[in-house]
C-alpha cells in the first residue's frame, strides 16, 4: 500500500480542530530562547519545549487527539499499540484520562522502567519477542480477539494531526519564522509540522533532521519510495524507526529538505542543551540543534523554530553514581 | 563585628532600585508549576527558575547590582572576590559586561572547569592554598596593592539587595503566597528574600532550608550568634558556607524558620526535578523541594513559592559515559 501525496486527508481544518480538542488536556509548552544559542548558531532560534509536554514528549498530542476521536463503542472496547517508548506512555496516560482501556505490546527486552511507567497509568502490558513479526502478530491477535482499535505511533492521520499542534502553537508564540526544524523518526512529527506550517506560512521552510546513521527519510526522499533503516545504532533512540506510509506521503509533498546529524554532533548538542540551557532533553531532540550549532544548515541570519521533541532519558546511571558517592 | 538587626540598611526602596537597575542586564526568570509536584507535596508550588538566570544562578543579580553601584574610579581599578563557584562566575560576567576588571581568588584545588569558565569572561584568576587564611590573605593583598574593591559573595548589602530581586519578581509572577522557601548557604539569598517578601507581604512566611549536615543557620538562630559549620560533607556544594554577619542580622529579624533536608531527601528531590520536571538544577536547589515532596514543611493546602537557586552541576561524568558508549 502506498498513500497518494495528492490525497492527504488532513490540512488546516484538522489541525485547528485538534488544537481545540487538545485544549483541556495538553500543555501549551513554552518557547525558550538563548543568547548563547543565537551566537553559536548565527540564527535567532525559538525552541519549542515538548520535553515539558505531558509524559515528557510531543507524543501525548497525537495519542490524545486520536483517542478523543473514537466513538463511545470503540472507547469502551479499548485500544492497542506497540511501542515501548514515548508513544506507549502517551497512549497509556491518554487512556487513563479518558477511561479507555489501553494495551501496549512491548518486547520483553524493553527496560523495566518503561513498562512500569505505562503500568502506572493503568495500561495492560503484553510482552512479545523482540521482532517486528512477533509485535505485529501480538497486535493482530488483540484486534481479532477483543476488537481493540490500533493506534499506530505515527502512521495514523489523527495522530499526525495531533502532532501538528506543536508547530501550530510555535507559530503563535514565535511569530513569523523562516524555517521550522524537527527530528525525523517514524515521521509523525515532521508530517504534522509540515501540514501546520505550510497551511499558515507556505514560504517557511520545513526541514527534517535525522541521525546520519538512521538517514532513511533522506534516502526515501531521494529514491521516491520508503527505504527502511534496518536497526541503526544511534544514540537518538526515538529516531531509529523508518518512515511510515502516511508520513512519507506528506514529507514527499510538503517537506523542503532532510538534513543529518553525526553522533558526536548529537552528543555535543545534548550537552549544550543540558549544561547551558539547563533543560533535560533526550538525544532525539538534540538532533535538531546539532546542525544549528555547527552552522551546517544554512540558516544564519534567519528566524528558526526548532521542536525539542522530548525529555525522556534514563538518568539511572547518573543518579546511581551520585548516590554511591554521597549517600 | 556584629550587625545590629535593628539597623538593617536595606528595605523596599533598595530592592525596587535594584529591580530597575538590573532590568537591562538580568533575565526575569520564568516560574514553573507542576501538577505532579502539587500532588506529591499537597501544596500549590511556584518554582522560580534561577537556574535559567545568566551564568545559571541567582548570583548574577547580586554581583551585577553591586558592580553597578561602584563609582567610575572604583570601576576603573576593579574588584576582587574569593569564590570558585557561582559568585565567581557571576562577578566575572558582570565585570565583562561593564568593563570592570575582575580578580577571583581561587584555591588551586578548585576544578579546572570552574577556572576556565571565569577565564572565559575575562577574569584574572589568582590561585591560593585551599585554606580560609590563604584566601583572605590573597584578597587583602589585592586590595592593598591595587586598591581593588572586595565584592563579598553574600556579606555585602548591595549583593543582598540584588538577590532580593528574585523573590520580588516571584511575587509579581505568582501572586499572593503563603510562604516563600529558599536554600540557605552564606545567607545572601535568604536575607534578600526576607527583605523583599516582608516589605510587600508581611504575613507571608519566609522559610530557609539547609542540609542537615550543614545546619549552621538553624543552630545560629537557636543560639543567637553565628555558629560556623566547619566543612560539612553535603552534596549541596553551594550550601557548605556558614552564615555571614549581615545575612545573620536579617535572618534573626525577618526569617520565620529554618528547616533541614537529609542527603537522601536532597538526591530524591534532585532526581524528581530532572526526571519529572525536565530541568537541570544543582543539588542546592533540590534542598528546598525535598521537604515539600516529603510533606515535612507543614505547607499542605498553601500557595508556596520556592527559589531554585541554580543549575550549575558537573555533567562531565554523565557525558563521558554517554560518549564512551556511543562515539
Amino acid at each position: 500500500m502506498s498513500i497518494d501525496p495528492n490525497a492527504i486527508p488532513i490540512g488546516e481544518r484538522q489541525v485547528r480542530e485538534a488544537v481545540e480538542r487538545l485544549k483541556p488536556w495538553a500543555h501549551v509548552t513554552p518557547v525558550m530562547t538563548s543568547r548563547t544559542l543565537d551566537e553559536r548558531s548565527g540564527s535567532t532560534v525559538f525552541l519549542k519545549c515538548e520535553n515539558l509536554q505531558r509524559v515528557g514528549a510531543f507524543k501525548f498530542r497525537g495519542a490524545m487527539n486520536a483517542l478523543l476521536q473514537l466513538d463511545e463503542a470503540a472507547r469502551g472496547r479499548g485500544v492497542v499499540t506497540h511501542s515501548s517508548g514515548n508513544h506507549g506512555q502517551a497512549l497509556a496516560l491518554a487512556g487513563s484520562l479518558l477511561g479507555v482501556p489501553v494495551t501496549v505490546v512491548v518486547p520483553h527486552t524493553a527496560p523495566a522502567i518503561k513498562q512500569s511507567a505505562m503500568n502506572a497509568y493503568g495500561a495492560t502490558i503484553r510482552l512479545c519477542e523482540p521482532t517486528l513479526a512477533a509485535r505485529e502478530a501480538a497486535v493482530a491477535d488483540e484486534v481479532a480477539r477483543k476488537g481493540l482499535i490500533v493506534i499506530h505511533p505515527f502512521d495514523n492521520w489523527n495522530v499526525i494531526a495531533g502532532q501538528a499542534t506543536a508547530a501550530w502553537e510555535l507559530l503563535n508564540q514565535a511569530g513569523s519564522l523562516d524555517a521550522v526544524v524537527v527530528p525525523v523518526g517514524g515521521g509523525g512529527l515532521i508530517s504534522g509540522t509540515a501540514v501546520a506550517v505550510k497551511a499558515r506560512s507556505p514560504q517557511t521552510l520545513v526541514i527534517g533532521v535525522e541521525p546520519e546513521r538512521a538517514d532513511d527519510a533522506r534516502r526515501s526522499l531521494a529514491s521516491g519510495k520508503i527505504e527502511p533503516s534496518g536497526d541503526p545504532r544511534t544514540i537518538a533512540d526515538g529516531l531509529r524507526t523508518s518512515l511510515g506510509e502516511r508520513p512519507f506521503a506528506v514529507v514527499s509533498r510538503l517537506v523542503d529538505r532532510i538534513d543529518t546529524a553525526s553522533e558526536p554532533g548529537i552528543v555535543d548538542a545534548l550537552r549544550f542543551l543540558w549544561e547551558r540551557l539547563k533543560i533535560v532533553v533526550e538525544p532525539s531532540s538534540a538532533v535538531v540543534v546539532a546542525p544549528l550549532l555547527e552552522r551546517r544548515i544554512g540558516l544564519e541570519g534567519r528566524r528558526v523554530g526548532a521542536v525539542l521533541s522530548g525529555g525522556n532519558v534514563d538518568l539511572g546511571p547518573f543518579f546511581d553514581a551520585l548516590a554511591s558517592r554521597w549517600l
